[in-house]
């Protein structure tokens, strides 16, 4: 589950609910890592508290403050037995810095893709699931190609980028840019209190009160201009979808009807777990 | 010119000399229209300035607060006699209960179709350049089709709809709703500091230091979803072109090498001028 951050943690909490009855446990054992944060101890009582009220008595806190604690057995076997993973928001960048290539990363890995285990991530931790992640980037139109800065993430996902915070920010212009880095890449806007729910090689489905903006390059002539603008990007039918929360798109023919655009990026991206 | 608001108007104002070299005279006339600000006199005195820095010697300004002033015969010819007629933002709604149907409207229109005028407007002033303009629009992710109000614009460009402080504002689902509207439409998005130069039946120019965002919904399928959120929009394959500043695309072959996407939407904007 792909979260665009800013998720309610204080009332009804459609989307952190929907993460505790995805993991169909009545008790699930819910692990919550903290790492990409520089403030754990608030984001843990946060996530504690929200989790708490909705009735998971197994919660716990894994730091993994760097590649060592990653790597460290009882940790790892923390993650292989819990039901669902949960990674907070703060910076992308640390979080890959302490999991990069480690044994965490790897158990977590294996337990979206094997054991049906359930990975959230908000914010940071949303952007880390795929291969390529935006590790950061300004906001400025026009968007020029060395405006954003990718680096590798979990590699639960492959051929998506995804951009968290997405219509409150603005970030269109730097999607864009960083699909011009990778155009065969499929850009994943997610806004904030929303969440993406891939189910591999099945279905995707859009939840809470946001949307989730599918931006494919993969038909578009993506140049920079030769003029005073150097480095500004020129891009040409990039094309978009529009996914708003409710809606649920199955590989094959689903409830909601869609034309071949959306059953293309449902295909890409059901398969895109990787197996 | 249409203007995405917040111009520099203090320090080498690109925008503003642009306006004033389109005039090809060497002493224009600029008339400031400054019916769609709340605070006229504040506008004025900024624009005044800012055209008396780039050498403009005759500046007039034109209030027009209601439809009485805007049939006006003195008003009327004051806008026939000048060169430049330059739109201030503020209320796109103020502007056009002043201006819709009146004499002054016909003058614009006129002066911009047939006597070769520099029409600008920035903000208010952009948006009421079309046919169809956006009244008013909250900026909320997933739209929803009753999200903006259209009205009727000044019509100096047909089937097409303007938004401003475009990448600033985020505000591309609100476009998306617009477009929901009226599907044939082609959305246009423009930056602050931005400007877009439509020459009828000749070119097409970005100026300025963001971009311009073309939404092109024509091929799109746009639809409700049957679901919780009863009036979300679910939009498939809009096709986006993204055109930094420092562009020209001409309607035959230009200097900018373009493909098919690009081309098709400088020709519906070149011809959108009414003739």
């Amino acid at each position: 589950m792909i979260i665009g951050g800013n998720e309610d943690r204080d009332n009804d909490k459609p989307v952190l609910r929907r993460i505790v009855a995805l993991s169909e446990r009545a008790q699930p054992k819910i692990v919550v890592i903290t790492a990409a944060s520089a403030e754990p101890d608030v984001v843990w009582q946060a996530y504690d508290g929200a989790f708490e009220d909705l009735g998971v008595r197994h919660r716990q806190r894994l730091d993994l403050p760097d590649r060592h604690a990653a790597d460290h057995a009882a940790h790892v076997r923390t993650i292989t037995e819990a039901d669902i993973v949960f990674m907070t928001g703060g910076d992308q960048t640390r979080l890959m810095s302490a999991l990069a290539g480690s044994r965490a990363a790897v158990a977590i890995r294996e337990g979206f893709a094997h054991r049906g285990q359930c990975v959230a991530g908000t914010s940071a931790g949303a952007s880390v699931m795929s291969e390529h992640m935006m590790a950061s980037g300004e906001v400025r139109s026009p968007p020029t190609k060395d405006m954003v800065r990718l680096a590798r993430g979990l590699g639960l996902l492959h051929g998506v980028i995804i951009d968290q915070h997405f219509s409150e920010r603005g970030r269109l212009p730097r999607l864009f840019a960083a699909l011009a880095h990778h155009p065969p890449l499929m850009g994943l806007g997610i806004d904030e209190d929303t969440a993406l729910v891939v189910r591999p090689f099945d279905s995707i489905e859009v939840i809470g009160s946001g949307a989730v903006t599918v931006v494919d390059g993969s038909s578009s002539t993506i140049d920079r201009v030769a003029c005073a603008h150097g480095e500004a990007l020129q891009l040409e039918k990039v094309v978009v979808h529009l996914l708003p929360a409710g809606g649920r798109y199955t590989r094959h023919a689903g409830a909601t009807p869609v034309g071949p655009g959306i059953a293309t990026a449902v295909h890409l991206l059901t398969t895109a777990a990787c197996g």
